[in-house]
């Protein structure tokens, strides 16, 4: 928050973001807030007209609006096209990237034949085995473990007790929250009757995550049997997700907290899984889908289908179906009433 | 488990509790156990009529039984209003605390400009960064990270590998379990159709625990996009939940294993959440409301209320919707014929 | 993925695992692979008739098919009675055991009476505390906290951050991925109306893994409140899961990813629970009986039983009803048409 207290003129913030100010363009904004909690100083963002009330109400010096904003009441208006994605890029010019010392700090364990670059910062506890690289502005913080001929690429940022197994590779720009697991091993055994046990398969694979991935905290991305399990470029993964072995996450794909792909799952290009769903192995939940929370997927999805449900459909069919669930005692009842009419019709009919 | 040996009078343990001793009051106690499990020289605890053949069965030589208690035939009882509380009681007096050796342990990382109280104990390997502090008497285990300006209260004990993030707050008495992640990124982004790319909102806001929270091994609580997201007094999480930004925990509200709230969720007071429970963002579960296990709340649940299902009704009403689901294909047949016996009756009418 | 370079002829593979050549037995095999990324000098496997296309038109030199298969076209057939199992015990001849160098290293934390094997390897930055033992040739990677007076077999692997707490119990062979929690307080509080405050239930009780077991990334399985947290022999357990306070998960059980057990739940010999299953507590799963991903058990599964749902029932009736409730609008447009008829025929009756 280094620049807060200086601040800069919402006419500043608005050029930034391509945005026309209604209202004062000399107001110092040193912050950001929602619209219920900002105070004098601070800009907030109204993207949804639900929140109409919060706007009217808001002590917020400057909002960002879309251009079919209501009129102006109290705060100054910056008008953009895209109130949130403009309050996204304001926060990070306003949040200045955290400084971080480049190099290898005493206590950290790099091994020999590691090659870390010298502007990467490796923090005390933090381990990198040999064979392994660590690029360019790269952090690890402690408790980081960086394995054996595991690659992390430029500007990616391994909060504490993030593990990359060896082979295992990481993009530039990533962001790996803390506990986040890359690379432990694919659930694969073989049943052997005569053990009787059940006989590990070797992972021999990889994971592998493209540029611009971030990884929540504790979630785990197995390493592929052979071959690899990939997350491309620009996906993003919530925290406590698991992805299974050989599975595939599409660009730009959005996985949400407690998500779990079973394995060989594929996700398409921008798909959308919301919390706690669950995805069946050997399948393709397609580009542009959206899964909604606690849907079980054990079929393919279709490009840019919305579903919902366990097993999954259609989320329109499913929300109607829902409805007449909770009805069900009652048409039970009707069902048998209806029965008794019948009965009695039947048999004045043949009296 | 250190009184073990020694043991305590059954007379000395009822006094500690308000009980009432039916048959040998001098026995020693040293430990506890299940109804089942017990031997001699235990006290085991009975609070479920469920259970009333395993209190017969009993090798315990003492019971905690509640003041309804049938007539008793074999061990000692203790009569007590609430035998479950007493039994806590108890066993947090022949429980004493663990003792800590005070002091930063050579291996600890303790940066200059942190304040560490001298009655903490910081284990090797453990990480305080500067501006942070660490109160009396707590205790932080190998790999913890306390970030920059965070502080952790009086007596709060952090398992290993715990992570609190720059800036959070943990109160006092709280009980961090392994692996717990406190202030990872919320996760918020804006999309940009131009990139495209999700281009990610800095999360400026803190997490912050209340006194004498406990977070389960691997559970995380997000930090918030501006603003807190808050574990109110007392609450207890169990592990691998989920605490989406800007949620509110309420005081003394309990999350049971893995669930998840997606992010400006509030949770009332003493509310429960049942296992794997997921509950959307921009709502409210009211006070001592009770969600059970595997629900999915998808709009505010009222004080007080039961709920259960996905999307979450009333309790009662899931479960007679439940058993008829599962007859849903013989209401399906009935229909069915219903339909060819009016026919029928119809052509009868017309012939 | 030492022997690669040099590889095993066909012949000598088929002889490891009592197959029969068909084709060119001189082959030399360098690797696995999946039929459809298997290149020359790669050796794959048909399990599945599914999977018919891919075998015709794989790249692979050789590939593991039954007894049963259907003709050799291109590629060496190997044909064993089983081959998944075939291509794991492959896999496994092919991946030579990764080389630990023995000893602890400068950095790691082993405390004054602690009892690690010298063959053992515990790797800096990891923690041995006084009164814990390590067995032969077990790896302690960085990170990895083993309590006081816990024990840790022979030949167990134990990944980055793995905690293992006080007292608990890790058997010979196993395999525990990074971030795997041990013996964390079951979560057992007794609630005090007058603080009003939850108590703390003092965890006394321990976790206990037996021999040959392994517990998946993140996974937690809790202390037990009085007596042991049991997983069996053989069990296999995968990322993200919860094994709630005395559990008991029997031998050779499989739980997949992001399952949980409430507490006090018992799973049976070789009991199957698919992803994201949750179990409620005080209740048994039977041996050999299989769960459905994301089902809700409530209730007793009886031994050999398949069930899905929540609350569970019986895999084929959940199934059938659930391609019912896709039809429920329909069913109660139905319903109501009859009515209407039944409604018309009455009163034509009367009338």
């Amino acid at each position: 928050m280094g620049d807060e207290a200086k601040g800069r003129a919402v006419e500043e913030l608005a050029a930034l973001v391509g945005g026309e100010v209604d209202g004062d363009a000399g107001l110092l904004i040193t912050s950001l807030a929602g619209l219920e909690t900002a105070t004098a100083g601070q800009l907030s963002f109204f993207g949804n007209p639900k929140y109409k009330k919060q706007l009217a109400a808001t002590r917020a010096s400057a909002v960002l609006v879309p251009l079919e904003a209501p009129p102006r009441q109290g705060p100054t208006f910056i008008k953009v096209k895209n109130p949130h994605l403009a309050f996204a890029r304001i926060a990070t010019a306003l949040q200045p990237p955290r400084a971080y010392a480049p190099g290898v700090a005493a206590g950290a364990f790099v091994q020999a034949g590691a090659g870390v670059d010298p502007t990467a910062t490796v923090m005390a506890g933090a381990t990198v085995q040999r064979g392994a690289s660590v690029g360019p502005r790269a952090v690890l913080y402690p408790g980081v473990f960086v394995g054996e001929g595991a690659r992390i690429g430029a500007d990616t940022l391994l909060y504490p007790n993030v593990y990359v197994a060896d082979r295992c590779l990481v993009g530039a720009r990533c962001v790996l929250h803390a506990g986040a697991v890359v690379g432990a091993d694919g659930f694969g055994f073989a049943f052997d009757p005569e053990g009787p046990a059940h006989v590990k398969i070797p992972q021999v694979g990889i994971a592998r995550l493209e540029d611009d991935v971030e990884l929540g905290a504790n979630s785990c991305v197995d390493r592929a049997t052979t071959g690899e399990t990939v997350v491309g470029r620009g996906a993003k993964i919530d925290n406590l997700v698991q992805v299974g072995h050989n599975s595939t996450v599409g660009p730009l794909a959005i996985l949400c907290a407690q998500v779990g792909l079973a394995g060989s799952t594929e996700i398409g290009t921008g798909a959308v899984l919301a919390g706690q769903v669950g995805a069946a192995g050997h399948l393709r939940i397609g580009d542009l889908a959206k899964v909604g929370a606690q849907a079980g997927v054990i079929a393919d999805v279709d490009d840019g289908a919305v579903v919902l449900g366990t097993p999954s459909m259609p989320h329109k069919g499913f929300m109607r179906s829902s409805s007449f669930f909770q009805k069900l005692p009652e048409l039970a009842r009707t069902l048998r009433e209806l029965e008794k009419r019948l009965s009695a019709l039947e048999k004045g009919r043949t009296s």
